[in-house]
């Protein structure tokens, strides 16, 4: 019966690891979507998200069969409940990839972006699926100096997303309203997406310390 | 014993309801702000959103000392999951009226809509308003009824979405870049919020139907 249950904790968790992998994937290939206006890609991306959906209720209705079976305590009862909100997450996580390749698609032929922001956001994309990659891996280490270290490149999104922004002013942007509208919304996008990837992080520090804390440098002092 | 487990089964949700209250009217207030230029409402609503997150922390930290203690199963079980998931959705909601609340204060003294939008706004807002006070009447309630008119008010929602983008077009616009950006951003963040609202109805029919299911004439056919 134990084993049993031990194996269901687990599967639990390495169905968690999946579905974060499969949405940074999805926000790698939604970037390169959009990037270079591939149509394809972006409907690939855009039915992909309903195997995330499927991973997501799948997690959920476990999560629940084995608090009803096992009734878990203490350290095990946290690990269920961490694992129910961050799929939860996820799933969001995944509708914003979702986002951005129904944005390559509505503006197909044309690439949605002007030349000049498709560097920044390139590295918005790439620091995103990393981001992402990166909680999949806290997910399955529990490692919490890395939860910490998301943290902090999650500041480096914040800047981007600044970076994007200045370039919005009036004075200095060419490209009309719907592409400026368009850059801010895939601007907000990768930075929802990136503060996601920090919250699981976050669940998984409160997974591990029992303590909410939003200040990474006591979460540091916490893990030492 | 077990009339402690209901009491303590009633504060969750009793506190789930307060919470979301509590959000409704801040996205009420935080409209006010936009649509008057208040710095000083503004500034209130920044500051109450803690007082939201100190709730969703409270009332997560009660929902799993319950499950630790009490060890519920079947329909009680899932009372506790979907309040979990519930206090996340609405955690972020009360985010999302922060942000609205920050534009406000970061236009201030100017107003960030134009004239022309104010109407359409104001009435997000109150529909945003509207439909957060419906997902906590489905809370107290569980009226699955309830819950799918609150899924065709998020059609509204929609609707009102797609009227400010199409003011956004090149044509018609005259406002700027920075007024276009704030515009695009603040309906998205009524849409997200009326999203929001009508997740939690989804997750209570979850509750009381055991069925995830996104087709709200299906819902109401298990409803009745």
């Amino acid at each position: 019966m134990r084993e049993a249950y031990h194996e269901e904790l687990a599967a639990i968790s390495d169905g968690l690891v999946e579905m974060t992998r499969t949405v940074a994937s999805a926000m790698e290939r939604a970037t390169s979507a959009l990037l270079e206006a591939d149509l394809a890609l972006a409907n690939a991306v855009i039915g992909d998200d309903r195997s995330v959906d499927r991973l997501h209720h799948d997690l959920e209705d476990r999560a629940i069969a084995l608090l009803a079976r096992q009734q878990p305590v203490a350290t095990e009862l946290r690990i269920v409940v961490t694992a129910l909100r961050i799929s939860a997450e996820i799933e969001r996580s995944g509708d914003l990839a979702r986002h951005i390749a129904e944005l390559a698609r509505m503006r197909y032929p044309s690439c949605a972006l002007p030349t000049d922001l498709q560097a920044t956001i390139g590295d918005m994309g790439a620091l995103a699926q990393q981001l992402m990659s990166q909680a999949a891996d806290v997910i399955a280490s529990r490692n919490i100096e890395n939860a910490v270290c998301l943290e902090r490149a999650d500041d480096q999104m914040n800047q981007l997303h600044r970076a994007v922004f200045e370039q919005l002013r009036e004075s200095t942007w060419h490209h009309g309203i719907e592409s400026a509208v368009d850059v801010a919304l895939t601007a907000r996008y990768y930075e929802r997406f990136a503060d996601h990837a920090a919250s699981v992080a976050r669940r998984v520090v409160y997974l591990v310390t029992g303590r909410h804390n939003d200040q990474p440098s006591d979460l540091l002092a916490l893990a030492r």
